[in-house]
């Protein structure tokens, strides 16, 4: 594997799952794999779960770890090529990305939205530039339009507790104050077509994701009828893609409650944090025995170092 | 030891301190111990002293560490049971301690008082809720209402100078501009009882502290009286326990100058650092020979170390 | 080598830069000579470069790393001394460097100038504070008027490229939009005269180097005549030391461009980065092939590691 920033980066995401998994039961079994060796964490974002888990997964796998906080600690980078550069950004990405390439054998990297821009969002703009210029492998900590790692920690948790071959999984879109991205719906769907689940997507009319991540994935508007006999809900709020980046409505009736949890086939809960309690979800459901969204957070170690183990062998 | 909070968590406090001057003595000879495991340091607020002690003990017993600033790098957190959390906080502190502790062996947290609600500081509600919720051993690295790494560094680092078995250590208040905690003062009280030292107190009338921690240590409000015979001078701000967090006057007449020093048994002079020279304290004092400010900052990295390895053993 | 803060702190300034050569060609090899040591990396100001660098020459010679943003992480430091601290400066440097040196084996420190008070700047004030506090060596990661890591890296990289034994260098100045110091400037002179290049400079009238640095240099005010048979163009745009702090004119066509590239001796583009494309250096310049930018930023690692390793040694 040369980088990591979609599904499609993956030759077999089963094995990388196995790897996943067998990383879980051993996590130092390969502590001497990144020896000597460094990786780089750039954050434009604040991060908790992201930021932990792939510095332990680097770890655990023997590199040492070197994290820049590019909003705080380094310089305002340009993107646009051909720029002239006499306002407020101070460093190029083609200088930017391949000097860093020299002091890191791998590169992490979170990018957001612009959520105004859909058309740069959606063309992963500045992942894509980063990409081009630095030289060495790059693992998206998620990027405008996916959250890869996310993803990963999504079917490494499914595929744990999973008791039918191929799950009904409902990605459930929930109400929430703020416009947030849609990457981790996107890079959701991407990731359960890819690992055949019978996947389908519940939100409010004027939600519906992006034609190239929806795909033909089966939309129910009416949410607890989409509930009914899933084995996992999936929860995540997202602003529009049609009316780019706009919150349409509240929608409060949306959040996730045990009455709408009543009628799945005891589904297992799941949400990537952070979750904003009695907003997307209603406490009776997260603190259930049914929930999944510590051991998802979890998985996140898991997921990083296969995907580190698999670039550096 | 599975926190470490406060001296109540501490079975046998000479032990401990034998343990850091142990340490002291041979830094690197435990340098096995933490092997594979990670230390994961939370601050709320800024620090120097904890941070880069708390890293380098850890280093010495051969962790890794990773720093969160929380309030620059991850989400703002809810620490209320039940709240609807549609406004400002991002994360519940039920998701928040629960992940950390997935990728951390022991977690170091800084938090600081409001200084406006004195129930809430003291019932230590921000470091109590992150107890509750994480699963692996929790450090204070200040909290609310006490500085415990603090307390035991100023132990060793009196152990290490005192001349007899029961010396005679005096707290005094000093001035101070801004509103401080009453953090250092009061945990300072309960090690040097525990510890069966003759301590008394010495302020401003209005600035008691609370009678938790104050217990019925000797309070004497002439500064210079209260310094005759003293071995040890421990000096610190706080603001007012019965005005809660309120400054109730300058007392700048209550500065620790050489005059004062003058009447003690040659005390030695503490502080914890940071220290506003030429209002808590005049240069003659703090530059002389008799300070022990800058032993007390070394022995920070021992007393964080002792504490880890009775934790990890 | 106690400690790295000009080029009058090297004994032997080839030998330093075969030693860089050394590390790059096999930067593992002293991987044990720091085993058990650490690095503090303290920053004031924002950085890239000197940031990741240093701290992966460290882990290449197996120290640790600890970095701290004194100015979001630490407490205001004040540098005066006798002053009566009841302002905004929490933490005097006398205590500060004490202390940090009792947790660090070597402490790296970058300091910016005023810009506003030259005699202050120009006297390195706050770095040799820092000096006269710390107790363990110390080195520049750039000073006010000073940045040798870089200078050290110039000359490493001019070394791997002269063709002759006495190559033409010509520093020169470039239009920039915002008052920078005259650092790297002043630190490249420094380090061309010790290594007997044949250098001379370039600027328009009123950017004259302080006589300290300036010594005897050339210099040519007709930038395009300066460059003509120039083996390396050493670009950087620097303040007015005279009108101290100051941009005296726009001075667009001080810009780096092919048509003043092409008198030179098929020249060699250097600069420290970060770079302001279009402004300081024309898109073709820095993207042809005689641009060795990015080879500098990666020679950082190597200069600092032969650095620390005489340091150590």
């Amino acid at each position: 594997m040369k980088n990591f920033t979609s599904v499609n980066d993956v030759p077999n995401i089963e094995k990388l799952v196995q790897d996943a998994l067998n990383a879980k039961a051993n996590p130092l079994k390969m502590n001497d794999l990144g020896k000597g060796k460094t990786m780089g964490l750039l954050f434009f974002n604040p991060s908790l779960r992201t930021r932990l888990s792939t510095h332990k997964a680097a770890l655990n796998l023997g590199m040492s770890v070197m994290t820049m906080d590019m909003d705080k600690h380094g310089w305002k980078l340009e993107f646009e090529d051909g720029a002239v550069m006499n306002a407020n950004t101070a460093e190029h990405i083609r200088e930017g990305a391949a000097v860093i390439s020299q002091y890191c054998d791998i590169i992490g990297i979170r990018t957001f939205p612009t959520l105004t821009d859909r058309k740069q969002d959606y063309s992963e703009h500045i992942l894509n530039q980063f990409m081009q210029y630095a030289t060495v492998p790059i693992v998206s900590l998620e990027s405008a339009t996916r959250h890869p790692l996310q993803s990963l920690t999504d079917l490494i948790t499914i595929r744990e507790h999973q008791k039918t071959e191929r799950p009904k999984v409902v990605l459930s879109w929930a109400p929430h104050p703020k416009a947030l991205p849609q990457a981790v719906a996107n890079s959701f769907l991407e990731w359960m077509i890819a690992a055949n689940m019978e996947v389908s997507v519940t939100h409010p009319e004027g939600y519906e994701l992006s034609p190239e991540f929806a795909q033909n994935v089966p939309i129910e508007y009416n949410q607890k009828k989409a509930f009914e006999g899933a084995d996992f809900i999936y929860t995540k709020n997202w602003s529009s893609y049609n009316d780019y980046g706009k919150i349409l409505a509240q929608n409060s009736n949306w959040m996730i409650t045990p009455d709408k949890m009543a009628v799945t086939n005891e589904a297992y809960f799941m949400h990537c944090l952070p979750v904003r309690r009695n907003v997307v979800v209603a406490d009776a459901v997260i603190d259930s025995k049914q929930s999944l969204v510590i051991q998802q957070a979890n998985n996140r170690t898991y997921a990083a170092q296969a995907v580190l183990k698999n670039i550096l062998t």
